[in-house]
């Protein structure tokens, strides 16, 4: 399945500008820029290729991987200066990304063999751990924990779309397509109409 | 030694109830419920499997583990809706995961032929991270670190009954009961007596 | 390459201390300073033997790591009773732990076969997580992630300084002597003269 290294690569890219953009609007420094783009574009493919056993790590055996975040992080330092408002920039690569990751892991987890409810789950570790660490480099609540954006939920529905498809004989290439397109169309739905869960309980005052 | 697999299985039930109280107290929806019961049902386990180089991970060789924790997560919240007061309901399946996870731990590293000292310390981090992960995605302070609630040590001395007793030849199955009713005793006495060690050294206001 | 593991050993050494008086600083009690020493001990490395697959984890082929900083936890109660200022007293075990951590990450890299590039992030990441963990786990904001001290920067250059003087075959012995005192030097001048770099772009204020 080579067309899921297109996919990683393009991961990579989106995640890493997502970071950049993430830690620029905290006023970071440019190592700081490099740390937040380095821990998004592989924290989640890291833990992915650990649980999987899966050596060497991704961008250990592909060490152009460093070298394009490191490069996004340097160049953004030019293109940022011309950029007023960062916040609306934020959502697609965030989700482009995720979504991205997302398939990786469970491509990567169908490859190992795992059953198919655990490999939508490594696609939504895959997917949302880079984000997760750069919040909390950032020092940000990690929004993955909050009721409202439906990240993780999004990952999973689109796993499940993307792993159907597969099932059905659909061609590995049309299903990822259409994997992503879910999984980014449901994440920008979620935000635009504020969609969430009820809480399970309602927290009372003397719990 | 394949009762370390039923302890294993109790432990993630243990781990996954506790978990999903300890999210349904902070208010989170299901899907939040549900990442909690996850975190603190395979945290602990997974450093563990990662550590001694186990594959594939507990979890994703046995792949009714995710599945039973997710059962756990979307019956919670039918069985939440009549309890009132969830702060009484978290401390035993706190201290019963703890000491089941704990004996995992130095069940597994005897096996791969660990040095003792080190198995009580993979038992003692395989039992106590995942409640640590469930803290810090609930954003509480972890409880781990605090002085009082003497976890780590309550799952250090019991380790070394369980070592202890085995290495006397009595049965693995009898120094296991014997080894998690010493946790749990311990755990319930020092959170009901408040047991805490002195600080090693008083902070002082210029330090 | 058998002198790595002297700086290994040397590193655990001057993490643990750096540990025990970050611990001690909190007012944390012996299972907190241990468990603060251990973490900044053995964290770099556990992710460096991770992320190169190199089994079994340091701490656990070398079992008198562990004792060694269990050791020193235990035997700082003894010391720290006659101690009044900590503070200033962490800036040198902090920057040479980082200093002779960086150097294995490095080191276990090349010999692993990576790209210098890859080599020298593994190296960073090896010497900086050890302390970032510390700082979680007292509950404090990770300082390598604040504009100033310039630690990873430090490390980053250091390791450069290494693998150029392997590459222009210098003995080993020699790199590693002139890659510490570099390190350790830039980052005692960076922290004594306040260095930083600049802000990639001024967070204003409707961002």
């Amino acid at each position: 399945m080579s067309y899921l290294l297109i996919i990683e690569c393009l991961a990579v890219v989106a995640s890493a500008i997502y970071g950049v953009l993430l830690a620029a609007r905290k006023g970071m420094d440019v190592v700081g820029v490099f740390s937040v783009a380095f821990a998004v574009a592989f924290g989640g493919g890291t833990l992915r290729d650990l649980f999987l056993d899966r050596t060497p790590l991704f961008w250990i055996g592909n060490p152009h991987y460093p070298i394009i975040v490191f490069g996004i992080a340097l160049f953004s330092g030019v293109i940022l200066r011309f950029i007023r408002h960062i916040k609306p920039l934020l959502l697609l690569p965030d989700s482009l990304g995720m979504a991205l990751f997302c398939l990786t892991g469970i491509g990567y987890a169908m490859e190992a063999g795992t059953n198919p409810f655990v490999a939508v789950l490594l696609g939504v570790i895959t997917g949302t751990f880079g984000g997760v660490l750069g919040d909390v480099i950032c020092n940000e609540e990690p929004s993955l924990f909050k009721p409202s954006p439906l990240n993780a939920t999004c990952a999973f529905a689109g796993g499940w779309v993307y792993l159907g498809l597969l099932q059905i004989e659909v061609p590995g290439e049309v299903a990822t397509i259409v994997g992503i397109a879910v999984i980014v169309a449901f994440r920008l739905a979620a935000v635009k109409w504020n969609w969430s869960f009820p809480a399970i309980r309602e927290p009372r005052n003397p719990t």
